[in-house]
């Protein structure tokens, strides 16, 4: 009974010492086969990066929590960090916290070695951020991101190179049917200004909140809940939507319906806002990015003016990006950024005009593989080696030594104890080798190796020597 | 007197409201420039694991605490991770904690994945891990692991291959002067066998533990530190080192003194175990491993057999392996690994044989630092074009475009509103770029565009249409 039970228990112990093997809700893995698709993709998008003048930055992904939230209460939610379950830090300057992008930490950096940067420094980073997303919306709370951003260039050329760049890096992808959308945080500043609303006012916060919804709520949704919003505190007495000001929000956002091209919705933003004040200055800068974006070859079908992007109500202070897949265009923007030249005054009391955009890897390749466009699967390996009489091992050690050199990827199986050669093939297929080896004892007596083409399903037989040469012929490389 | 109080407070506030923008202690960036040479080098890494067949894996950074530690006390301090100052919970399941290495992060995707993996499974990793390591002792609480290993192969082969592997990086990386030191966790545990201690037993770690500390205290430290030990809980009958046990712990330890050849080696570890026993099997797998990684074509100088090779008390069950630059050994071990059985029973309840290597790769990078082996510095850039005349601009963004096109890189300079030319040419040569091109008026009126090439300092005047082939030409690239 005492036996009976303890071994009943011992066996129970067992079970539950044993560990499920599962990752938090909201994090995943990424299988080979999605990697080497994945890194396909960033190696495009870095190749253009480069031929863009961008040079690679590293940045910690541990960030103190003040200088990712600049001391106000974040918009996003984030992974705070600490050693050992060590007490938690109230003083944000002490709290060690994940970056939740790549632009702060870019700012920090800047700000840091601002004395010996030769700006405009042009950086690319790649890299995991953390947010606290729901992972029951099935969005993940690491994900990477791949930005390039020009920082100390003023408005002008430097927008204009991050359209071309952004518009270059889906033509690598070989992406056609995209629409990048472009717009200035002036024109949308203009309106708060003409509707009578102080910049920067929580009114003009208020209003330009709701416009953000426009894609989502309509031209509708947005007049019925400025109508029914309540003034921000400190601002009733300005803040009233009354009919005059519905007027110019209606005629602002219906402004470039049926203006197909990017010339005659800038025409029409200017009539609107006439000559002077902040709205007239961000269509000049809308103006000069067009004109050097057309210089830049970009055909206009890849781009436009579209006055009712925000990008948010972040750190964004003159033009913004986003671009739109157009046969998947409910994976939202998958390339979105903008110009943010105050975010490095956070940390030295001084403006630094900056402007980037940022690849949402892990969006725009689900996109991709909704697209059926993430290209071939390649073999894993160039030879398999069957391993069909174990006492041969030195054999296939030195013909994989022989292949390697000459730059073959050989992989050497090594499932062979209770494994047929018929096993082995199939476990080398599932490989996708294009070339197999077989070597026993019958070989070996003649000082010849079979060689099989799995693609042609040809075999030969070859002398040892000629081996090398026999496989580069095979794979299509010169020896 | 009000104002001034209020303005001295405002101004005060202002310097207080700036963040500092440092790292928190014990984290760190890279610069362009050491991304670049980082990058170089971990290229060179991944083109090795491939033509060893490995395939890449990015596991999630976040892991559960408990699948981290197996539910044991952690060998290391780890960081955890919660949303916003979230309660902690005291469960190791529910805890978030950043992986600490690469290996364990694999054994738990086996784990989950074990009915779809075809096995042997030959995969890399590359990524950041996290540790609570102590800044002021220099070392850094995320670093970059390169992993490759090969889970579901007997020990024999696939130990040999990883081995070979690691000799093969070495030599990718340019590194002639290196040790590749193997050990067998059997051999060690055949010590403790022959001084009479239970296989795994509190007695037996306590004697490695000391063993494992001989590189820093001698063999007189070793003994003295033995001699003086306490007995551990339970063990207190069959613990104490006496006389006998000490001389066989003294033979164990200069068992290679003057032994130069790994057969030479592997002979006397064989009359010291004899021909069964744990101890024997270990020098037994050791033949195997010598006998292929010979077959395997890597010249004796790279690699020897030590017996005093621990690599800690961690998950290794079998083969060990570390790598010393011999003219850096103060940077210690920059590539190890070994044989590790038995991590994936954690989650399954059943082993699956598992070996691999991991390159440390902020140490190995800090050593060829230090060796001057980083490689040369390498334009940042291409062309760089000076912006003589703003209103050229749309010219320079056409000639950026072609040139692109063509596969060059590229910077318009954008730093040009109080830049006399030559504090651009400064700019320029700052990034390294072999070709500057200068167009203003002059040249527009005649059609032309000077490029310079920095390298001969020779400069010459192109027709406008003459001009990427021009540049392609002192690049030494085909058109």
């Amino acid at each position: 009974m005492n036996d009976a039970c303890g071994s009943f228990k011992g066996s129970g112990e067992n079970m539950s010492d044993l560990i499920k093997p599962d990752l938090p809700g909201g994090f995943k893995d990424y299988s080979p086969r999605q990697v080497l698709a994945r890194q396909r993709m960033m190696r495009n998008i870095e190749s253009v990066y480069r031929r863009f003048g961008f040079v690679p930055l590293q940045t910690s992904i541990a960030q103190r929590r003040q200088v990712l939230t600049g001391g106000k209460p974040s918009e996003n939610r984030l992974w705070d960090m600490r050693v050992d379950k060590a007490a938690i830090s109230t003083d944000p300057a002490l709290t060690v916290t994940a970056r939740f992008d790549l632009t702060v930490p870019l700012a920090r950096y800047v700000a840091e070695n601002v004395g010996t940067i030769v700006f405009p420094f042009r950086r690319y980073e790649y890299g995991d951020v953390f947010r606290g997303e729901s992972p029951q919306a099935g969005r993940f709370c690491e994900f990477m991101q791949f930005d390039a951003d020009i920082v100390g260039a003023q408005t002008g050329p430097a927008d204009a190179e991050i359209v071309l760049c952004m518009a270059n890096v889906m033509l690598a992808l070989g992406i056609t049917r995209f629409l990048i959308k472009v717009n200035d945080r002036k024109v949308l500043n203009g309106l708060a200004e003409r509707v009578g609303f102080e910049p920067n006012s929580a009114s003009a916060k208020a209003l330009l909140r709701t416009l953000d919804k426009q894609d989502k709520i309509g031209l509708d949704g947005v007049l019925a809940e400025l109508t029914a919003s309540q003034p921000p505190e400190g601002e009733e007495e300005t803040f009233a939507f009354d009919q005059p000001r519905l007027v110019k929000v209606t005629e602002f956002v219906t402004l470039c319906d049926g203006a197909n091209s990017i010339e005659e919705r800038l025409d029409r933003l200017e009539r609107y806002f006439g000559e002077t004040g902040i709205g007239a200055e961000g269509v000049a800068e809308l103006r000069l990015i067009a004109k050097l974006v057309a210089a830049g070859g970009l055909p206009k079908e890849f781009w436009t003016v579209d006055p009712s992007i925000a990008r948010g109500l972040g750190y964004y202070t003159g033009p913004v990006f986003e671009t739109t897949l157009l046969d998947k265009p409910e994976f939202g923007s998958v390339y979105s950024g903008g110009r943010f030249d105050d975010l490095v005054a956070r940390f030295t009391g001084e403006s630094l005009p900056a402007v980037g955009a940022s690849v949402g890897v892990d969006r725009l390749f689900a996109a991709l593989e909704a697209l059926s466009m993430t290209g071939t699967v390649e073999p894993d390996v160039d030879v398999f080696i069957i391993s069909m009489d174990a006492s041969f091992m030195p054999d296939y050690f030195a013909m994989a030594c022989e292949l390697r050199e000459a730059g073959v990827s050989v992989e050497i199986n090594m499932n062979y104890q209770d494994s047929s050669t018929r096993a082995q093939m199939g476990f080398g297929l599932s490989r996708r080798a294009p070339v197999m080896l077989f070597y026993g004892s019958g070989d070996a007596a003649l000082g010849m190796v079979a060689v099989k083409n799995t693609v042609t399903r040809g075999q030969e037989s070859v002398p040892r020597a000629q081996l090398v040469p026999k496989v580069l012929t095979i794979l299509g490389r010169s020896a």
